[in-house]
């Protein structure tokens, strides 16, 4: 193989109770990369089409992922991404993981799959510390593997794949403002009340029984976010009405997408998963504030193939 | 029916990760409970064997509970209660859980179970209130419905079963001291950090999804607790010891079961769990306090009926 076109998924980290721990990976919005084998050494980024980013690899998610990876191979030939970057940066959708988890998945079909997705998670991780400023791999993970991911660890890195309902679909709204990472991370609380922490644990022990035993009530009554939707929902125009409106309108719950500004609802079904599609378009319709909107069925398998030569 | 005779099972509260949340009961080590109808109205406890415990209704913890229960029910008779307490009151396995729960159970049954297992858990947990002064349900809800349970919320109350690995065995030592409860609360810290939460979810989250899976290495990996260990394992004469010498021998984790200072550990299969039990004797034995050892399958069912008429 010397050159692979991929779809790459957009994610939602978090997913309410599942703060900094949880993920699941879209369907319908994504990435397309396409990476190919060069005489050259090293890590080439030729064209970036949808969004302003830089083609220096050293600067960019997916030349740094790229970079961590040809590090690890001995190899005497190169490699060039392009990307026709759909998910917007700073969408809270997993942008970044996207990049990073594309280039890093190309390259490894291109060189017979020496890692697995699961080994491939460290190499995506470095291109999220270039954009975030840490290594993280709430968004990274459900990219590469699919479906819903707990990080259970980082010390030692350990992921599971979480068993996903077969009619689990998000709806997901992009309002178009800019929330400056430092004032989404200083509205967190760095302390916390155990008893907050135990609601917290009985909710995401309850959302992760719920996705085994696809018990759709379940899931629903567990979404809750204690720790981090009370303070940075703020900063979010409309965020209770979205939240409200989206289980008024039959979704089983609704929250921050990693730390936003996009609001993700969780339905069963995707009849329900368009109606509350709608009755977001409602009520963002009248904020004068731009927006796009998805639905997706949960996507099982993560990053997909489109086409190689 | 006008008599029922029960075994009521010890409970392991809490299981590492899941502090305040998870639960397990176990097979080998509970209390034979006897409830009879009586012409009388009201409840009377004629017989405790094995401790000494109150009679008075309204000061026993199995009193308080079965109080509960009938004031719900339109009923011109009572009950007569029997204990034959094997379970030490201050074990941390339960002991006040079984007699609550027991109670409810066999007042239940002989009343045609106008109440489901899980129904009954409120009733229990008046009981479990006169006992420590907080009406949880972490050991009330694995006695009365077996195997795995968490308890994801309690306003509104909602207790789930977990799936329950086949080959799970719970090794526990009850060292003979005793615990204040009060030093056993005031070393637990009221404020944690945000990232000792975020480790606390993730091996929760791993916990459960090893038990659905079935998977004992994850189970394995997930048995840490963040929240209290640290602070309340110093009240336990050889904790460090002894969780280090059952995982050496074998067990996946150990842990405090409750609020001590019983120590618990888990293994896949018998005779590890045997294996460990060993060794927590030899351990203990050098201390000069007595204990008791039990090994115990993870029992399904929770509280069983061992005669009737």
């Amino acid at each position: 193989m010397n050159e692979i076109k991929i779809f790459v998924p957009a994610t939602i980290a978090n997913v309410s109770c599942g703060f900094d721990v949880l993920g699941l990976c879209l369907d319908t919005v994504g990435d397309e990369m396409t990476i190919r084998k060069t005489v050259q050494k090293g890590i080439t980024i030729s064209k970036i089409i949808g969004q302003d980013l830089p083609l220096d690899p050293t600067k960019n998610v997916a030349g740094v992922a790229a970079l961590a990876l040809i590090e690890k191979v001995n190899i005497d030939f190169g490699f060039d991404i392009e990307i026709v970057k759909n998910i917007k940066p700073g969408s809270g959708i997993g942008s970044s993981a996207a990049s990073a988890a594309g280039a890093v998945f190309g390259i490894n079909e291109i060189l017979g799959k020496p890692f697995s997705r699961e080994a491939l998670i460290p190499f995506a991780m470095a291109g999220e510390k270039l954009a975030s400023g840490t290594a993280h791999a709430d968004n990274v993970a459900p990219a590469l593997l699919g479906g819903f991911t707990l990080v259970r660890s980082y010390q030692p890195l350990d992921v599971i794949k979480i068993h996903t309902p077969k009619e689990l679909y998000a709806t997901v709204i992009h309002p178009q403002i800019e929330i400056k990472t430092k004032d989404s991370r200083s509205v967190v609380k760095k302390q916390i009340s155990l008893e907050t922490a135990v609601i917290q644990l009985g909710n995401l022990g309850g959302l992760i029984s719920g996705l085994y035993t696809e018990n759709y009530e379940l899931i629903s009554n567990s979404l809750h976010d204690e720790l981090v939707e009370p303070y940075r929902s703020i900063l979010i125009p409309e965020f209770d009405t979205i939240k409200k409106t989206s289980i008024e309108n039959g979704a089983l719950g609704s929250g921050i997408s990693g730390s936003g500004p996009s609001i993700f609802a969780l339905s069963k079904g995707i009849k329900n998963a368009e109606k509350v599609a709608l009755s977001m378009k409602e009520v963002y319709s009248k904020t004068g504030i731009n927006f796009d909107i998805h639905i997706s069925k949960i996507n099982e398998l993560g990053i997909k193939i489109l086409a190689f030569k």
